[in-house]
């Protein structure tokens, strides 16, 4: 609570690691001090941004039939080994709870790296007829992955999605289930936070362990490095021959079901928020998942004006409020410039400011965040209501004009080594023909230090007709996206 | 979905063990067949109704100046090592963690019970001077105990509730924040679950490990047992010297600071609620919390008669749908008897019939789950969704009656051993004299198969000038609360 300078000291564009870690501290977001490496504290203005982000995806994924579960944390070992790909993709991640009280527990338990070895043994009781399905569940939960390299909101051992758990009767469904989620996280990802992604489909290494088919959602972060931030798999019936998951057609006849599996990761969707819509300032936050919509700033140099400038603040105040907006008087007592400066690093997308000249005039000042202006206001209060809804609309129109803007200019299409390291360089997402082969993917990936096959275009397959792997030269079969990632 | 009959084979009266389970698994709430002991599957309806649960105590939580947080799951044996008494408490139910992918962990990590010992490490980072305080935080999540006999919503290995926990600079305002979280629970378990209970102070021997008063309701199963639905605890300066959490007084000397925790038990408040308000029908839950509100259910008998009814179902859905309400067509193919034993198992507190005879003479049958009564209504929108409103009102009034009703004249005073058996027998919460002695509480608890003394009243203590402990027969010192306990 001391008056050091609270603002940021790099700029977004030339140290974007640093920047983004300060960005944590400084926007009160998380404690990175607790005792546990890998595990973070979560701070009441992250968390209230992550209510929002779950409510909005909970919302969405009710309208389209899925219905919420909760789940044990703990997996028994056992449960692990039915699924052999699936075991050897996630053992070596997985925390073991071993002992309780003062007693060695009979085998290990698990805590929940993703549940699909908890929920499909129950789906094997649960499904018996075609009247069963499809069948479509959600939690809403933590999960918890031994990583080696941790980072807030990009790699936790303990981090926040939600996973959905679909079965159908057939592949076809499964299809239309995969359409459905690349929808809904465009509905929320796109259409009401902003953030610019492509969904690809991965190559064959680079699939969920056990998946048939792995979609996903790359976003491209200011260092020119992708984040996943949702994806979607085709399971096929790999799992449901793994845990007898079977239903009975109208004819009688028994068949295993087909599955997918949707993972909205809403502690990446975090960190493409922040990255991608931040700025030298702070955070710059959507009207619709901002904890505090409208911060109300009272400025008065006495008492007497105080009492003025209050009621004026208060009478906006209440008036907000009822219309369910998100506000706040900030009484604390400290210089109004202080409080600008504090409330644009944790990105309230409006600030009223009100003074005694305000209260005279009968105006009031709107600033917005995201383009930094001020603007006057009749201080009538249906017509600030009025303003402020307009100007929501309009923020995330801005948001979303420069976010894609920056996008699509850094997605490039290089034919050849130059090119790629060329655009490397630019922080580009680049598009490239290739050859398809697992090996000259790694031969890539090894000498350019991490720039990975993230996978093709689900829109029809692009023309490679004439057209050489952009990196071994070899005739090319398919255009992927290449980048480094998170 | 066979049709096998789906009621409840026992009465709530005659067998409430076995129709506590019953319910259970017929108003599909949980699946116990999870393969680890102590550990249930959360199915969407119990879901539907705890999000709902949690969202009566966020929002009243936050209406208080308390904000949400998340502390990692894992906490560090040394955190326990602490506070001498809560670790001698907790740690026999504790379970660990202590491999990860091939490795040994260097040192055990708990899965949380409670979280002082995560969050207090942290409050004395962010705790420095008067301006920081009051500090008030809560987290709303699954905590783990090894508990040896568990109960679906009543005792688990895995159950949900909120922890508070609050920091202040002196006593006087930990004793009003107990008032505030007794007034908190009062406002949603009483006033908005009709689920009454008493505030107790729980005797020294039976605080919460760590504690230097714990407050703790306690509501009255039918079985005559008592379950404890909610308590917040007076840390004193127990946890605050334990962790070093201290401020600075506006007079520059520094000071331990004052600490509280309040623990709603979301699991056991379901528990009440199921069992306080459910009937042999089943469950019947109040409409503030109820998944579905009104399900509206169609009638007919061939082709043309269904196209009628159904445009009028979906005209009153649409309507009902746009006012909030949470409102479902049952179009499933089973009969309308089926369906009405369906839904009165689940406790959907109003149902709309609608048949043809309905359509024809403009008017539909409402049937309120709780008195099990029908009414017709005339079919206009806004006077269904008025006489709806109104009857929500009323079914309210009505549990809360009955349900006081039950609660008062179960509690009973007894003087002696005699009346506290026959009290006993007659499944009460028994009010007596008690000489205020460990030993003989403990007497009374061994001799009766487990009467516990759960507490005094917290609204002034009662007189007890001139009696006799009803147990020991010493000087009573004051009144206490008797009971079994889950």
């Amino acid at each position: 609570m001391s008056e050091k300078p609270i603002g940021i000291t790099v700029k977004k564009k030339e140290n974007f690691s640093e920047w983004f870690t300060q960005v944590l501290i400084k926007a009160d977001l998380i404690d990175q001090r607790y005792n546990v490496q890998g595990f973070i504290v979560h701070k009441p203005w992250a968390m209230r941004i992550i209510k929002q982000i779950y409510k909005l995806f909970e919302e969405e994924l009710e309208k389209t039939g899925h219905e919420p579960v909760l789940f044990p944390l703990v997996i028994p070992e056992e449960n692990f080994e039915k699924e052999k790909e699936h075991v050897e993709g996630f053992k070596p991640e997985v925390f073991w709870v071993t002992e309780a009280g003062e007693e060695k527990l009979e085998r290990r338990l698990a805590l929940r790296p993703t549940s699909e070895t908890a929920f499909y043994q129950m789906y094997s009781l649960w499904i018996n007829s075609w009247r069963d399905l499809p069948l479509k569940l959600y939690q809403s939960v933590s999960v918890y992955r031994y990583e080696k390299n941790t980072r807030p909101f990009i790699r936790g051992r303990e981090f926040l999605w939600i996973e959905a758990h679909n079965a159908f009767k057939n592949h076809d469904e499964v299809l239309k289930q995969i359409r459905e989620d690349m929808e809904n996280t465009t509905k929320i990802v796109w259409e009401q936070l902003a953030i610019p992604f492509l969904f690809l489909r991965r190559p064959k290494w680079d699939k969920f362990a056990g998946a048939v088919d792995t979609y996903a959602a790359d976003t491209l972060m200011p260092d020119g490095r992708v984040l996943q931030i949702s994806s979607t798999h085709d399971l096929g019936q790999n799992f449901s021959k793994a845990f007898e998951v079977t239903y009975v057609d109208k004819e009688g006849e028994r068949h295993y079901v087909w599955q997918t599996c949707y993972g909205p990761g809403i502690w990446r969707i975090v960190a493409a928020l922040i990255s991608i819509h931040g700025d030298d300032k702070g955070l710059v936050l959507p009207f619709s998942v901002a904890p505090i919509q409208v911060i109300i700033i009272p400025i008065y140099y006495d008492e007497s004006e105080k009492q003025v400038v209050m009621k004026k603040c208060e009478e906006i105040y209440e008036f907000l409020r009822k219309k369910k907006i998100r506000v706040k008087i900030d009484t604390r007592e400290k210089t109004p410039g202080w409080k600008f400066n504090d409330w644009e690093l944790k990105g309230v997308p409006i600030r009223i400011e009100i003074g005694k000249k305000e209260v005279q005039q009968g105006y009031i000042t709107i600033y917005r965040r995201d383009l930094r202006k001020r603007q006057k206001v009749d201080a009538d209060l249906e017509k600030i209501y009025s303003f402020i809804i307009k100007l929501a609309e309009d923020m995330l129109e801005t948001l979303k004009k420069k976010s894609k803007e920056y996008f699509e200019s850094h997605i490039v299409f290089a034919k050849n080594k130059n090119e790629i390291m060329d655009a490397l360089k630019r922080r580009c997402l680049i598009k490239m023909p290739f050859c398809g082969e697992e090996g000259c993917a790694m031969d890539m990936k090894e000498k350019t230090d991490g720039l990975k096959v993230r996978g093709t275009s689900i829109d029809g397959e692009d023309k490679v007709e004439n057209l050489k792997c952009a990196w071994c030269n070899k005739p090319a079969k398919k255009i992927v996206y290449v980048a480094k990632a998170y």
